[in-house]
């Protein structure tokens, strides 16, 4: 696994080489910087004397076939700081690597292909002429020098690059698909949420039928948790500094936390997470052993001061939220609810079609300085969750690193249908917040026995989950979770009044209905209702009144045929209650 | 009705002088500083040499009566600045209200009754000597000096003063019944809510039967709205400063604003309100006329950086959560949605047996630079007011100055149990936000038409809401609202198992139910569900499985005896149902 890695990250930034030799063949001014390999490809930062576009990119593509006949493999030299710096004049770029790299007196590598040749570390295919063919140029965005606002701004350009001619259009072909179903397209063409300039970036607003989706959500996970003796609990979204000092939270978090100071000088901080405010709602009395699990759920949102230029739709936003839970319980519980909630998990991402598999994360021995806790703490936790996985029979397997820093977690995956796979829900093992509130039971010694936490959210983020699930279904949901379930269109308005008569009617039976009572020809009704993706369009004319039905055309112009409206309402409410896809 | 106010405010402070002259009598070297009327009653703020108590004012009180013997009149002296600082030796206090009153070369007043005299303004009554003999001291409590922080603590002293012994007698009574119905004390004895030193002041955690309570209230507000066409909305909890720029809360709210700077530099506020995040969502697109009204609803959070000593249980926090709605719509449409937000509010607030009136709330046309926008729109906006108020017959009453900065309200006033009055809901018309944010809609002949906003809170906010309930209840909420509706109580271990299938048949039928299962006393177990003021108690022993029979206990000792389980059931499903009182 860790080989097919090197042999791809070395495929990648190979063609990054590649890609800097044609720029600096077309346009030999320009300034090089670095071009590392990345997830799914490469890039390239350059500073261009003047600026180039993407209708740049066949001349570069071409001149980078004609750049590769030449190179017959990367030959690696050894040069001198000064030397180095003379291969690049009024570079200061390069420079300041230079100075880096060379900063213990080191000699400096770099690596030649034809009559090109660069500052490099190393890391190439044996035979670029032969293996590098498959790649294409992808799309150009400005970079700061070192990711910082402060440098200068340069032209980054992104590329792939395959074993395969089959792969690299597959991969193309994907990304052309993800493109069409992006969800910063689909969420506003479908009127879900909308971003404001003077609101801020990374702050959604969530319009009425967006909202309606989030809470037909956040309402599943709660008949889930609610049949296994979950409450609602309600919690402020800001908090004194004094609380996260405790928790930990104030220094692990420290860069990312909305900090307030208030008129008379006091720090407080919006929350980031939900735990520490949970904790101080069971912390409120003492419990005996006989009153847990208590277990506390909220949907509420958490606060991140991320970077603007790291926002993206509402994969990343600055105010997301999370159906948050936690339960507090005794050791020996610990694995009952762990199991709960497994199962939970399990009931909510069938209903979407996801393909699922765990993620068991553990905490890395080689830095215990990055967790809290001491390593028999994480011994006991992470036992426990490995051997929950293996009685589950899951697709499990291990991440190294990938704890929480106060404690290993249970992260699913899910794939979705374009084979992307996405983290969603996540059940985590806490023996360390017990520890630092000094949450505790009376046992039946009547001693204060020290009790566990298990974090539990489904969605995690509703925000990102919804990313992914508009994504997924290409924005064509099932019908339960659809906004608008069916839109009654009457032809003419002859059938104005019989038309509402049928919209009350579902209503009344609990269907999301609207209706559409423009003066518009129904080819227009239909087609602006196929637009909106809505499961159901009932048409109705002179004829269906008189036969007493329904003309039912499902989207994607499949048409079901008159149906008596009860035969109709029967359908959609045995669909919708078995939340079919 | 000025004339009555006037009377009490003479007779306020008047009393006030008097506490002052007995204690410069029993302890000469305190410092005096100021003593006005305030709303039920006066105080007076003291530096005391030696700390004083509570167990002190029955000598206080006994003195002043001493002293009332001695007071004929209130007699005016004025005094140069000189002089009247030497009636003040070693009191900065006095000293610093001399420089002030005295900054134009004003001589300054004295009041002389008896052989006490004080700096003094003037207002007091003819004779104090018969006037004044109602009064009683109420507590003791700390002050900083001119209300800030950076100053001198001073001891307050309260008290209260009346025309008649009678209405002080009554006064007193109600001031022990609200203490006994404090919510403050009842709400964590009910277990509804805490507050944690770590999270801070100001900022009430919710338990679960507290947030049980606030969504029941929520779900019983969003029903009335639903059916009036409203549709939820969600919004992040801050927004840049911009937002608030445009809005013009920057400037009038800015000292109770939650400031935030991120780590990029830009200014981010937490949100006072909700209205300009509502109309960026209305602003998302261009709206027909035949699309209006947009009604949106959103139970969300705002805050504001009140002053540690202002805070009151959940009378005044710093997070509040508002259940507030706004209608953008036609001019012409503004009455008839403010007559449907004054049915929800009817209907709402009957269900709690308070007995309202409404509050025109009107602007000051003396101080128009307190508010936005122009006097001509401030006519037509209120003369819609008045004429709604006068079509709904209600028991109104004009309240001048009393309107928000952007438009008129109407203010809905209940009156509770005890016969406190309390600002409930409110609905305001505004006809200036639509200008600062130009919404418009595209009108019969095509051309944009400025539209109008309403905002409407039923409960406003539900914390303040709630301490007035449960005030007004004495913790005693009807079946309806009551977090727990019933409890089982087996009187022994064998009852559990038949007790349960009870449980669950009942759960089934959606009660709120509870079963004790704990190895005590039946006698403990009702004392203590009476305690926690649940609604109703089934007692289940061997006789009522025998009879197939619940021996149903209401709370208040009242015994309704044996009863079948549907029987039961009918009953309290109809008291749910009807949300009878």
């Amino acid at each position: 696994m860790k080989n097919e890695n090197e042999n791809l990250n070395n495929l990648r930034h190979s063609a990054a080489h590649l890609l800097a030799a044609a720029v600096m063949k077309l346009w030999p001014n320009t300034k090089r910087t670095i071009g590392p390999a990345i997830e799914d490809g490469f890039y390239f930062d350059f500073e261009f004397a003047n600026p180039i576009s993407e209708k740049d990119f066949p001349k570069i593509e071409k001149k980078m076939k004609e750049i590769l006949k030449t190179w017959d493999k990367f030959e690696k030299h050894e040069l001198s700081k000064d030397d180095a710096k003379k291969e690049y004049p009024d570079n200061p770029y390069k420079h300041e690597l230079i100075d880096e790299f060379s900063a213990g007196g080191e000699k400096l590598s770099f690596y030649k292909s034809g009559d090109y040749w660069d500052l490099c570390r190393g890391g190439h295919v044996d035979n670029p002429k032969k293996e590098l063919q498959h790649f294409k140029l992808l799309k150009l965005a400005g970079a700061y020098w070192r990711g910082s606002e402060k440098n200068q701004m340069l032209t980054r350009i992104y590329g792939t690059v395959f074993p395969t001619q089959e792969e690299l259009d597959n991969y193309v072909k994907q990304l052309e698909e993800a493109e069409k179903r992006d969800h910063k397209k689909l969420g506003p063409q479908l009127d879900l949420f909308t971003f404001s300039e003077l609101v801020g970036p990374g702050l959604p607003l969530w319009t009425p039928k967006g909202t309606l989706v989030r809470n037909i959500l956040d309402d599943f996970v709660w008949e889930l948790r609610r049949a296994r003796g979950y409450q609602k609990v309600e919690i402020p979204h800001i908090t004194k500094k004094e609380l996260y000092q405790i928790s930990g939270h104030w220094d692990k978090f420290k860069n990312e936390l909305f900090r307030i100071e208030t008129r008379e000088g006091h720090e407080f901080a919006m929350k980031p997470m939900n735990c520490p405010h949970h904790i101080q709602i069971f912390n409120r009395k003492k419990w005996s052993y006989r009153e847990l699990p208590q277990r506390y759920s909220s949907t509420t949102m958490c606060y991140r001061d991320e970077q603007t230029g790291e926002l993206s739709g509402l994969s990343r936003v600055r105010a997301f939220t999370q159906d948050d839970a936690h339960v507090f319980c005794r050791h020996d519980q610990a694995e009952e609810e762990f199991v709960k909630i497994w199962d939970i998990v399990h009931e909510f991402y069938k209903a979407f079609g996801f393909k699922m598999r765990v993620r068991l994360s553990l905490h890395n021995p080689e830095h215990p300085e990055k967790y809290l806790g001491n390593p028999k703490i994480w011994k006991s936790a992470e036992d426990m969750l490995k051997k929950i996985a293996k009685e589950k029979k899951a697709d499990a397997f291990e991440g190294v690193g990938e704890a929480a820093f106060y404690g290993p977690k249970l992260d699913f995956m899910a794939k979705d249908s374009l084979g992307r796979e996405w983290q969603v829900a996540t059940i985590q093992l806490d023996m360390n917040m017990p520890e630092r509130f000094d949450l505790s039971c009376v046992n039946e010694k009547g001693e204060a026995e020290r009790i566990v936490m298990i974090h539990a959210a489904i969605m995690g983020s509703i925000e990102r989950f919804l990313s992914v699930a508009i994504e997924h279904f290409a924005g064509v949901f099932p019908t339960w979770l659809a906004p608008v379930q069916a839109i009654i269109l009457p032809i003419s308005e002859k059938q104005i009044k019989e038309a509402n008569s049928i919209l009350n009617a579902m209503k009344g039976n609990g269907i999301r209905v609207e209706i559409d009572e423009r003066n518009e020809s129904i080819g227009k009704k239909i087609r602006e209702a196929e637009m909106q993706k809505i499961p159901y369009m009932l048409v109705i004319g002179e004829k269906e009144i008189k036969e007493k039905k329904v003309a039912v055309r499902a989207r994607n112009q499949k048409d079901l045929g008159a149906l008596t409206l009860e035969k109709f309402t029967e359908k959609i409410k045995e669909e919708i209650a078995t939340k079919s896809l």
